[in-house]
């Protein structure tokens, strides 16, 4: 039987009898491979490929109860959606990785505790098959929340619980603190030796894991990294202005500041602006993210790439594993250093 | 018997007895008004009060079938989102004016034929109750689409379909060809005779009824009005910038610019900048929407404000009608000339 001689179209009983395994095997392929040999499922993608077989979800989704959508949840304040290019090229990662398998995203903003419980009432009433958790305070309790209801959830960033463990729940990260280790080193090799840090807030993987990589590779190099080197922002641009003029303010013969977000760095280089320190002759400034911040004005940012493309499609990929069945699992990607004219 | 006596939480069925009316009349009461007399909706109001009922969505969606939610749907690409401010203005407005209804928005994004074909398949599955639609270009068909599946759609801006006469959807604007009309008098009245514009896309209401206005003023004052003096952007800032500098070219002479988007005008006021002209000293620039790009930078904008509370408020409204049953209706709300530092 070939599929030239065919005039309807190939149905899943089709895949499977060209394939020689079960409609259930093809089923169970379908929905995220779980349960499936890789010799089935390699007879199942060839069949798929021979009988011409396209999934119909509309269909599916009456007969599976799947509503084949999922939610893009950003458990942030509206305004951080719109000044932050972190979320929007995420939003875009995902939007691409899902159209691939004609299944739509749906943004849901939960900045408050009202608009968390509705989400919540929402997600669980069955209106979408999964969430990709968007937070930059990834200790959030929305995943433990919508993940104890059953709920297929996947995070972006390592979760953290309030004891500071990581959380079983699944998620995708780039290496934070290598990423750190790699740009203080870079600024270590270009001779600086006050080396001040901007981190995020002690409640994200970005305050907790890139200040450790800054503290591990000062002590390693035998330099300074006291407390007063530290200043804290919460990621937004005005956060990181206040913070670097708040280090130079307490340590004026810094020679170099590792701000761990571009946007907070473009903030901290406004600060430097006004505080007539050259960049990066006087302060070499070093950023994480090569967010479309990096290169938003001049000079544009020495940075830490995260594989924001990489991250969305690990994330949707591993959801889609989630609805199907698998379990949970982590993904941990590495970064890259990006040298440009800050440092 | 009085709220007081009473422990279990009061019912539907105690505030249509203490109203003195049928449970089928609070119910329609709860769901839009559709059908209830004055009075009969004075006497639940009270009751509810009396009674201290709270709707209870939850149960009520069991009920009902009811998703009780509802899409904020762009069909922009994703990057207006992000560059055009008075999306961010309009989704907030939005959000608070269902979060007062205890309704979650969902933002869904569709800028693409694949992406319109899968939220046609999301929304018409009864995943939400209805839609405001949200795009610049207001003859999009999505609307007439959504509209003829019996799904409540409340487009924001005027449509117009194809043949160029208003569609009959229920939509919320303000009144474009008032609010041109001030702000170009507001130019004359300054004196100023080589009054060019920089239109929006022909598809839209801003493209159209802004340059009816600019027109009609021109012709009034007995000043040109020809076509020479006008070109078109798409209301993103660089298109402004474009139009502006063709203006510049085919007209040198021109002393004051109306320009039917903030954000086009930030585009032209770079262009007169490089230019060298001064603003307002060699060319008056006028803007219209009075969103965030306003005074986003010097000179500041004057302007024609957009009532986007009012805009946001009145189209839930609208669409909380329709979901309940009533009739649509057209809102045209009135815009007002804002004086700054530009014109």
């Amino acid at each position: 039987m070939s599929g030239s001689e065919r005039r309807r179209p190939p149905t899943i009983h089709d895949v499977a009898r060209e394939a020689g395994v079960s409609r259930g095997t093809v089923s169970r392929f379908l929905n995220g491979g779980h349960n499936v040999s890789p010799g089935a499922a390699d007879a199942v993608r060839a069949a798929i490929r021979r009988t011409g077989y396209v999934v119909n979800r509309h269909a599916r989704s009456l007969i599976t109860g799947r509503s084949d959508s999922v939610a893009f949840l950003l458990t942030e304040p509206q305004e951080k959606l719109f000044e932050d290019p972190n979320f929007n090229v995420l939003l875009r990662g995902c939007t691409q990785a899902l159209a691939a398998h004609d299944i739509p995203l749906l943004l849901m903003i939960a900045g408050t505790p009202a608009e968390r419980r509705r989400v919540v009432r929402y997600v669980t009433a069955g209106h979408v098959d999964g969430v990709l958790l968007v937070s930059s305070h990834t200790g959030d309790p929305m995943a433990e929340q919508l993940t104890k209801a059953g709920i297929p959830v996947v995070a972006s960033g390592k979760p953290i619980d309030r004891s500071g463990r990581t959380a079983r729940i699944a998620h995708v990260a780039a290496d934070d603190r290598e990423g750190a280790r790699d740009i203080v080193r870079h600024l270590v090799s270009l001779g600086r030796r006050r080396i001040a840090t901007v981190a995020g807030p002690p409640d994200t993987p970005g305050g907790v894991d890139r200040l450790a990589g800054w503290r591990e590779v000062l002590a390693e190099a035998g330099l300074p990294a006291g407390d007063d080197l530290v200043a804290h922002g919460d990621y937004s641009r005005d956060s990181g202005r206040r913070a670097a003029a708040e280090l130079l303010e307490r340590t004026p013969d810094v020679d170099a500041l590792f701000v761990a977000s571009d946007l907070m760095a473009r903030g901290a280089l406004a600060a430097l602006e006004r505080a007539g320190r050259r960049v990066p002759d006087d302060v070499a400034v070093g950023g994480f993210d090569d967010s479309p911040a990096a290169v938003a004005g001049l000079p544009e940012l020495t940075t830490v790439r995260q594989p924001w493309d990489r991250i969305s499609s690990e994330m949707v990929r591993v959801l889609l594993g989630l609805i199907g069945g698998q379990e949970p699992s982590a993904v941990i990607l590495p970064t890259e250093l990006v040298r440009r004219q800050s440092a």
